[in-house]
């Protein structure tokens, strides 16, 4: 497996930046940090995308998003958190193994909100929307 | 309860948006979508945060979120999605109860990762910060 975050996971890389570890999830900061205490989150069975996340591996990887983020917040006492996951290469995913991003915010830090990442209004009401997502 | 959120998933406020129901969620249609499909996944039990998020729920929560994403994808096709959460006022949450954003991403739709939400580097290094949130 040629997997960067499997071998960080499997401490083939050894890692300073790893502040959580639980059976289902570690918590790394990111090398390139856009916050103070950007963290990912990385799953340790290697899954592309949420997509492929076996189910019973859902509770144990956001149990290690939650406790993360309570832990990041004791310790550097952010205002607020953006929390997110880029899914796919259109949306800047740049590894193929599933990452959350915690990201840090505080007020006058000059961040938006992540409606900010995308303006493309659809044309369809959301009534004939729903309607063709419930019944396709 | 004075909340918006949980008037939707009671039923006590009907909405056409609704396109996923659960033991543990529902997903409704954004009003004011920023891309076809934008969806947000509501939790059934009040919760201002993931932090306030009882581990029971997480499952059943984050189940809903792949359930609909692989919906979505089924339905709309895009080639991404950009999932995640506004966690406090100072990230642009606006309801105080949770809910995650799931938004379709098509090539050449203008957008960004949800890495361009904030630019806010740390002076501390990543080696330093990770020490510090280990051992406090």
């Amino acid at each position: 497996m040629d997997c960067i975050f499997c071998k960080i996971i499997s401490k083939a890389i050894p890692v300073e930046a790893m502040i959580y570890e639980s059976d289902f999830a570690v918590g790394v900061l990111d090398i390139h940090p856009i916050a103070p205490g950007h963290t990912m989150i990385l799953p340790k069975v290697h899954a592309e995308t949420i997509l492929d996340l076996p189910d019973a591996a859902l509770e144990g990887v956001f149990r290690a998003v939650k406790e993360t983020t309570a832990r990041l917040k004791e310790v550097l006492l952010p205002q607020g958190f953006t929390i997110g996951i880029n899914h796919g290469r259109v949306s800047g995913q740049t590894i193929d193994h599933l990452h959350i991003h915690i990201i840090p915010r505080w007020e006058n830090d000059g961040g938006k909100s992540i409606h900010s990442v995308v303006q493309n209004p659809p044309q369809e009401s959301v009534e004939a929307m729903a309607k063709r997502i419930r019944n396709k």
